[in-house]
């Protein structure tokens, strides 16, 4: 078979994702955790499938499942990640990971498989790319806890049966390049009527975790004169970043409050404390730091009453995609989709920014349904779902295939 | 001895309240939530010690400690609660149930002594109280819930032990009146030098669930302009009540957002959902009523991009404390306190609100140390605790000898 006519088998890509669906189903979502008992199942059910399509499949120490391919040749990693966020939706991660092992059965060859741990960051952000590529340390991992229960990430590991187990690095010298297909995400593709976007940067995301600390004290007896409650200093401060971030934001730039907890969190108590994580999102640095520069003056002025205090908890870099795979995937998407791709940067973060540290990464989208995402609702269309793994095999075959 | 005489044991009262506190210390408060393994090993201790008092013992079937004496003559129910707001304080509650001890053991006769349970409504409001005045039906228990952690009532009465167990009602004309001793949560006495507080009005406490209705989203992919963002929502809402509500409250009233939760509560996702706890306290109706009306008007200014549905959880009616109580209380303030005692509101709810409804009912309060309380560091200094049990002693035996 020659590799420019690849020709992927759209039924068995399918019937695999609907088979990992199965793995945690929530409604019509998924609800599959990192390193929970329906996530590690997950895992070997993808080994099981890398074994099947020749590859050689190893889970590793951060729970990488990683597929190898015998033989010597050019070659590419594909993936993405097989955990979800919780309860939510059956694509993001899944897509790209069977899209890499759809496109290594069709091409036979020069193909490896990843599933990254934990993309969704239950326990920290990125562990399993960065692990790969040398950027996690066993310090970081000795303190990590899940996000939702506090759990130690040591401990999950240790549930998960992958004490103790060698964490794999990346081979020099042995990918042409990364290539990860995910869902957009967002609404662009489909109010444009376009069928396959190929992503040209992925944002930079800075989070913050901001704490207020107030006076607990009794919902009825404390006049409302001497009061110091953090929930409202949170409450005040939410709308003021609603305010004046406009004003300093770009155009394609985007904040979100995502979390908020009171403490103790009872009717007739007066918060003592609160917290919120705050992030916000563009592919310029420029404005990535005006918008810092801004929350730092928000919190300044937001300071009397209750104290507040700014902890950044990440500050990502902007992260151009390669451009010699930005234009195998667009000459890939103008064979099969005439007309109906675009390029555009990804406002998600995904393993592809860590795996551009290394070797050269690009990455392809598909059409979200009403742009709806990290939700059971989550969608994607099966002749866009078929058409989007097609491009990305031919675009695989000629990167392969070059000189 | 003469009733008018009677003089209580400030040492023993003082070791009783240091022996419960010892039923889920928590740094210097007490960690004691209804029904729990420690909150019942309190009550049967407390039983004991009605029984070694010469009172008759019983735990109902809503966990009221109940312990009657023998024989004729004018009698006094005396008493509080005694399980604690999570992670909270040493006195509140466990104080008045200790002064109704002492004081039975003070007077040896005409004195019955009550722990009503749940007075902190980790399952509900007033239970114990409601239960014995007749106000609770079995339909309620069946559905009610913790409403920290969701378990059932009626799980965790069976897993008390007190599934099946009748539950006491009172005995009509057994009682002159109902005496409540409580710290005062507030800061008032010690603002103004005082030693004991004579209640003579409980407000009434109007509390709201609202939900707000929004897209959850990612926070990454979707642009600004099209989001529909539960948590500002309900931000934008909680300052606008901060606005707008000193204009038509009372200059006593109190008003508290408490509880704070967005859906799903992650970092990169737009919540889709929140909810907030609010109440409102006052001890005129009319006050209360204009608030309700602001709130109502708020809501619907504010529901657009994001429904907001507003539900009442409990409208409580203010009441008034018996003058007679009242003046006793008083009378005996003077004798042991001169000129260091006032008349004042309870900014809190209490059980004698309850037990107002089927007799004549005071509460006498003792000052809260920096106005704390729902807080481990709660504290009352010994010898305010020790002259407060003093005062209720002598009233109620002047209330006793009254024809």
């Amino acid at each position: 078979m020659s590799l420019s006519n690849v020709s992927i088998d759209g039924a068995r890509l399918l019937a695999d994702l609907h088979r990992l669906r199965q793995f945690g189903t929530y409604k019509t979502g998924v609800h599959r955790p990192t390193y929970s008992k329906v996530d590690m199942a997950a895992r070997n059910w993808i080994a099981d499938r890398m074994r099947e399509a020749g590859l050689k499949p190893e889970i590793d120490g951060i729970g990488n499942v990683i597929g190898r391919g015998e033989g010597e040749g050019p070659r590419m990693l594909l993936g993405s990640h097989s955990e979800t966020q919780n309860h939510a939706g059956w694509l993001d991660g899944a897509l790209g990971v069977m899209y890499g092992l759809e496109v290594a059965r069709a091409l036979g060859r020069g193909v490896d498989v990843v599933s990254w741990a934990d993309e969704e960051g239950h326990y920290a952000a990125f562990p399993g790319s960065r692990s790969f590529i040398g950027e996690l340390d066993d310090a970081e991992i000795a303190v990590a806890r899940n996000r939702y229960d506090d759990k130690l990430l040591s401990d999950a590991l240790t549930d998960a049966g992958l004490a103790g187990k060698q964490r794999a690095l990346v081979e020099p010298g042995r990918y042409r390049g990364y290539l990860e297909a995910h869902i957009e995400q967002g609404d662009d593709l489909e109010q444009h009527g376009l069928r396959i976007g190929v992503v040209a940067s992925i944002v930079g995301i800075w989070q913050f975790r901001l704490s207020f600390e107030g006076v607990q004290n009794h919902a009825g007896t404390t006049r409302m004169a001497i009061r110091r409650d953090a929930g409202l200093a949170l409450a005040k401060l939410v709308v003021e970043i609603d305010r004046r971030f406009p004003a300093v934001a770009g155009p394609r730039s985007v904040w979100t409050v995502g979390r908020i907890s009171l403490a103790p969190g009872a009717a007739s108590i007066i918060p003592g404390g609160a917290e919120m994580l705050f992030q916000f999102r563009d592919a310029d640095p420029g404005i990535l730091e005006r918008m810092e520069a801004e929350l730092q003056a928000i919190v300044a002025e937001a300071n009397g009453t209750c104290a507040v205090a700014l902890a950044a908890i990440s500050r990502g870099v902007p992260k151009l995609m390669d451009p010699a795979i930005q234009d195998a995937l667009s000459r890939a998407a103008e064979r099969f989709a005439p007309g109906l791709h675009q390029r555009m940067p990804s406002g998600a973060g995904h393993d592809a920014q860590l795996l551009a540290k290394v070797m050269p990464a690009g990455m392809l989208f598909v059409p979200s349904i009403g742009g709806i995402s990290h939700h059971w609702s989550e969608d994607t269309s099966e002749a866009d779902i078929v058409l989007g793994c097609q491009v990305m095999a031919a675009a695989v075959a000629d990167l392969l295939a070059a000189n």
